[in-house]
């Protein structure tokens, strides 16, 4: 069936070369005939511009140098013919950019010489040998990075378009072009023919070679995908992730409208955002380019400009991105693709000037129109600093999947990221309601991130480690919790993927007093959670804390575990616990397998206080407690036999045997310690005891008493988040009224 | 008997008020009167200067702000009242630069009135209730403090001298000052009279004020110390140093002979040297000022300007010291003590402009003389870098005792630091013949430091850990050779402190292949440890590597544990372990007991390899193996129920049953990650084979394969060091001659 579904598409496709035609000028894609005329007008004339194409011309020139290597595909990510090929549509890329500037030659030679001998190789090329892929490649194990490739020989195509006589490209394009175009879309639909990133680096690339090839067909099939690929439904791909779900359009434009929330939120977290933006940007601009009719950057309002501002504001101090899902740490807007995403939006958006700010940083711009424009306003003095404020996302093609808050405090000093998000996609963790918090770029509380080594060979060919999914995203390694030892949904990702975390409500109108406040009904069917954040600055208090309330609501009695997956050297604890003499993993399953409990313990008294060093501030955990709950401090590590785990640490409340009940938390920073000066400060929490007062359907009320003699009062109403509701209440005798979702009383 | 000789003492003390008088100028101390005219004309004119006078004006005036404070003395380190009285005697002392440059009386008035507020107080105060140090303070736990405190207030007297009545003064010297000096010295002869950095501050402290008082008396017991004190030999202190040891000199002038050696090394190590380089050089320049006749910079030769250049040598490329012995790890070159060391360095030293480099990443001076020459150097362009190269540190009083070698290749892209040095007092580590290695400012195989969180009070009271003792003195904390599990001289430190270990060469004239080598035969009475370290620049290999050989010969049949302390995520390895179901420590004592195996195994070949990624590197330890060893991964953190312990990873050979080997290792740096561009280069090692092809008393020698199909052969003469000895050699048939210590064939 599927066979002959390809066939009828292969006719099509052979139909459409006959429309082959050169009807247009190149460049045409994200160069243009008259951008470069300006580029070239402009050099030796703006500092930022000039420095970029200097380096990019000293590592093109090396290649150069080093001659062309187009060996046989073998090795998976990390390898030597995986990073060589790579590099090879990396620098082809370039040296356009480079012949179109500097008009030298030997640019248009290299890209030309390259392209023959991929010519030559693809022909007869098999499918690549590393069978661990869904959609195996040709050049690579995957049909992910032959769509890479595509994508910027694309652009090495394009500008060195017109060195070519049509011979050339006749040979270049039927031997190499089409059918590399075809084998990652036709005869892979299910990598091609979906709404995921691995698809909209598919469509994109297939996009970019039908604009420099003037393809109607081919450009057909990458906006809106193939239209019966003749797919199951219900396949999923190595990472589980749905291929086939009904009624699902597929193609580029479909893959625009479909995983970015109206807000510019990427379902699958930052960073697959920023692996995905450049595709998307890319190909936008060529569209923009060459088809300015149909609007690309347009969509749904803006999404694709709106999607570089989330994701710029996705990211902590230091611009590394927050690793919600699978996110490898250290990825930041330093990256290529942010260089290009940021300048792209800053010369085809409103020309914003906290962008230049971002530029600045970069220290790199794009070697096109957007760069030069971004390049000149920094050497005007435009630049402005991108000063990231509290910010909420919606998650979902319609904003109503839930979301991410991020609350912020000062010159993020303090920066609290929440996560009430849908599944998103393949790449997914079972951590609703679960929370990550940052003291300028320092991570106070962790989310763990994936488990994989990107492109270090050595640990599973640089793919997804098999902890990824026994440890990194379980429910268990999350800043969340986790009932009966369980992960949310049971980790079923056909599950989760039906059901998303609601709002109750987001309040960063003051500053003092910040909140978000979200509910989970489906994680653990029967249960209800629903966590309140609150990002407080309280008059008694050198810094600003966080108030944390969980409240469970339950119709069976339950386990319930609540890590905190804190960063740092243990400095103080007030509940008693001793270490065991052999350390054993905590459970057997669901990532408990993974913990070693280093002590364990019962509280001493109601408020439980935990206080670690971390990057130069005392942070203390401060939380209500039962006399039978256990207190755990435990470490990741265990059944890990080739140490793909980092050994971190984290406390954990366990308790047993409940129903309804409330973790109240307050995480506070404090002081300072400098290890050159060796001046400890302020390094005692500030909290005397944390009581939970009030908790019913309709209250939950926490008080908080500070050692400066305060006592404050938080209430939350927790069913009418209305802004403009009254409330009553009586605790203890004394009657509060207020108007709104929440009242805080700064005692 | 001490009793009646501390009677006598005060009756001389007592005695020698009666001589005392007016009769120099003030101040006299660090700051002069010429000297403040000079500061007073360039005030304005010099930026660095000026803005560090801003600096400490912004302090200071937010301290007479918030009143003067003087608690009854209570806390041990890092509680209020140490944390308050330390804070007092440091804004005194820049209080005190400050009256003397600004001319402004509120400086003058705030020191008068704290001076009296301690006059007021001092008379009858007990000593301090916390009853941990041999030696208790009055304002402070220990004396130490106490002399810390007296060495800065009496820069602030002296600044204020002036304006002070003679009734004043007489007030405050009779009922603060002298008695103060009385206690920490007379009073206090285990701790006054010893050679230690403490009975430095102490002399120092007793000095200044006796200069300031000008009382000869003071300054005869501070320069020489006291000629009788009543002490027993074979006292110790906390720490278990000596107190009293046979025929050893005492005062400040001893200090200043024992611990240095003629290459201003400083036998406690860096971070103790720059502790008690405060008060040398503040003592030192007080002398210089006042009797300029004493010649105590010129002392042994310079040695007290050197020990400035030796301190920053002793440095990574962030400045932060290497930790040998007890050594905080963070200190570094940005601490007060540095910036006061730097200055007068600078201008009572040949000016050197290097030192100006390490002035400008100060960023801060001192606010007198030779701060001003300082600032004035910076601001007329005279710094240059503090380029730090490969140099070897002799130990002990006449540089006979051991020492250590620092090899560096490039800027300081790998700096060794080998350490076969002598005990180094009481803060001392059971560490002969180990190492420490850095990549810029990364550890690479890192020294543990000490076990302490200095000034944390959580953290027992912010003294020494009982850790200190159980794990960071331990051998096995070590990147050095443990025998049948015990540490070296046994742990004892009477033992340790009668031996050093013996350099055989040093050699860093070819930057390519430089070498340090030296023997120890004490730590395990009937084996002789010889340790040859050699950074290796080869052709064929990317990066510099270290060829580490350890060749050990016993007349006992030994256990040998030989660890190597990564810091880093393990990427490979390529010899078979598996991980215990339950973590259980490794031995019961000695350190072993902090240390849990959490993989253990055997070689699967002769050449055994271990890779990790630490900070942006890949590394690979290429190590010679016996099928019959053991190679264990273990991680510090076993027995450590308070956490004060770092949970930190090392691999480690066993060898077992053995009485002469040769342990052969090679660590190797190579390629690089980057988690923004997620490029992975050069991940795998460039060795194929290391072998042991020669072992006996003369020789000893080791080739290595690469990959790059080069062999390499280097060849250590073991017992003749001689650079004109001619050696020949016959390995496999393959005749090698050369002359001096090693040879090196770069196959």
């Amino acid at each position: 069936m599927r066979k002959l579904k390809i066939t009828a598409l292969l006719v099509a496709a052979s139909l459409a070369v006959s429309s082959y035609a050169q009807s247009r000028e190149h460049p045409n894609l994200i160069m243009t005939k008259t951008g470069v005329d300006q580029l070239r007008s402009n050099l030796g004339q703006v500092p930022l511009f000039d420095a970029t194409v200097e380096l990019v011309k000293a590592q093109v020139d090396a290649e150069i140098a080093s001659g062309i290597h187009t060996p046989i595909p073998k090795d998976f990510s990390g390898g030597y013919t995986h990073q060589r090929h790579k590099l090879n549509f990396q620098v082809a890329q370039k040296a356009g950019n480079l012949y179109q500037i500097t008009q030298d030659e030997k640019y248009a030679t290299y890209i030309k010489d390259m392209l023959f001998q991929y010519e030559a190789m693809y022909k007869d090329l098999p499918i690549h040998p590393q069978e661990r892929s869904y959609a195996r490649g040709k050049l690579f194990w995957q049909c992910l990075n032959d769509s890479n490739w595509l994508l910027y020989m694309s652009q090495a195509y394009d500008a060195i378009y017109n060195t070519l006589t049509v011979k050339e490209r006749e040979k270049l394009e039927n031997n190499l072009f089409r059918p590399f175009a075809d084998y990652i879309s036709i005869e892979n639909p299910q990598f091609y023919n979906r709404v995921h990133n691995h698809s909209t680096w598919g469509n994109a690339a297939v996009g970019m070679i039908a604009l420099v090839m003037d393809d109607a067909e081919l450009l057909q099939r990458a906006l809106h995908g193939i239209e019966d690929d003749g797919l199951e439904l219900g396949l999923k791909d190595n990472d589980g992730g749905f291929i086939k779900v009904a009624g699902q359009k597929s193609g580029f434009l479909a893959n625009l409208e479909e995983p970015f929330s109206p807000d510019g939120y990427f379902t699958e977290g930052p960073y697959y955002q920023r692996y995905a933006m450049y595709p998307y940007l890319i190909f936008g601009l060529a569209m923009h380019n060459v088809k300015p009719e149909m609007k690309v950057f347009e969509h749904k309002d803006n999404v694709l400009l709106k999607a570089v501002d989330a994701l710029l504001n996705l990211s902590d101090a230091d611009g590394e991105f927050f690793p919600l899902n699978d996110g490898q740490k250290g990825m930041s807007y330093y990256s290529p693709e942010l260089v290009t995403a940021v300048d792209i939006a800053y010369h085809y958006g409103k020309q914003d000037p906290k962008l230049l700010g971002i530029v600045e940083r970069q220290n790199l711009v794009l070697l096109n129109e957007s760069g030069l424009t971004s390049a000149i306003g920094v050497r005007d003095g435009k630049a402005k600093p991108f000063v990231k404020k509290s910010i909420n996302f919606s998650d979902g093609a319609d904003g109503k999947q839930g979301g991410v808050g991020i609350l912020r405090y000062g010159n993020e000093d303090l920066t609290l990221v929440f996560k009430y998000a849908a599944q998103g996609l393949s790449h997914g963790h079972y951590d609703k309601l679960s929370y990550s918090l940052y003291s300028k770029g320092n991570e106070v509380l962790q989310d763990y991130g994936l488990s994989r080594f990107v492109n270090i060979q050595q640990k599973g060919g640089g793919n997804y480690l098999k902890e990824n999914k026994t440890w990194a995203k379980q429910t268990i390694a999350h800043n969340t919790l986790t009932q009966n030892q369980t992960s949310h949904f049971k980790g079923s990702y056909e599950t989760g993927s039906k059901f998303a975390s609601d709002l109750h409500f987001y309040d960063d109108s003051n500053q003092s007093v910040q909140v978000v406040s979200a509910t989970e009904n489906n994680a653990y069917p029967g249960t209800e959670m629903h966590r309140t954040l609150a990002m407080i600055k309280h008059k008694n208090f050198e810094k600003p804390f966080v108030l944390d309330l969980m409240k469970v609501k339950s119709e069976t009695k339950n386990q319930y575990d609540f890590p905190f997956y804190f960063m740092g050297q243990m400095i103080k604890k007030n509940f008693e616990s001793t270490s065991p003499k052999k350390l054993k993993p905590l459970g057997k399953k669901n990532g408990y397998q993974h913990l070693y409990v280093e002590s364990k313990g019962k509280p001493l008294n109601d408020t439980t206080q935990f206080s670690w060093l971390g990057d130069g501030t005392f942070y203390t955990l401060t939380t209500a407690t039962d006399s039978a709950d256990e207190i755990m401090l435990t470490r990741i590590g265990a059944k890990d036999p080739d140490f793909n785990l980092r050994r971190e640490a984290a406390i954990m409340i366990r308790r047993n045997d409940t129903k309804d009940t409330v973790f109240a938390s307050v995480i506070e920073p404090h002081g300072a310690y400098s290890f050159v000066s060796e001046l400890s400060q302020n390094s005692n929490s500030n909290i005397e005891e944390l009581k939970v007062i009030h908790n019913n359907d309709a209250y939950t009320a926490v008080s908080i008493k500070d050692l400066k003699g305060g006592s404050s009062v938080f209430i939350l109403a927790n069913k009418n988040a209305s802004t403009s509701k009254s409330h009553q209440l009586k605790i203890d005798g004394k009657t509060y009224k207020w108007t709104g979702a929440y009242y805080f009383l700064e005692g």
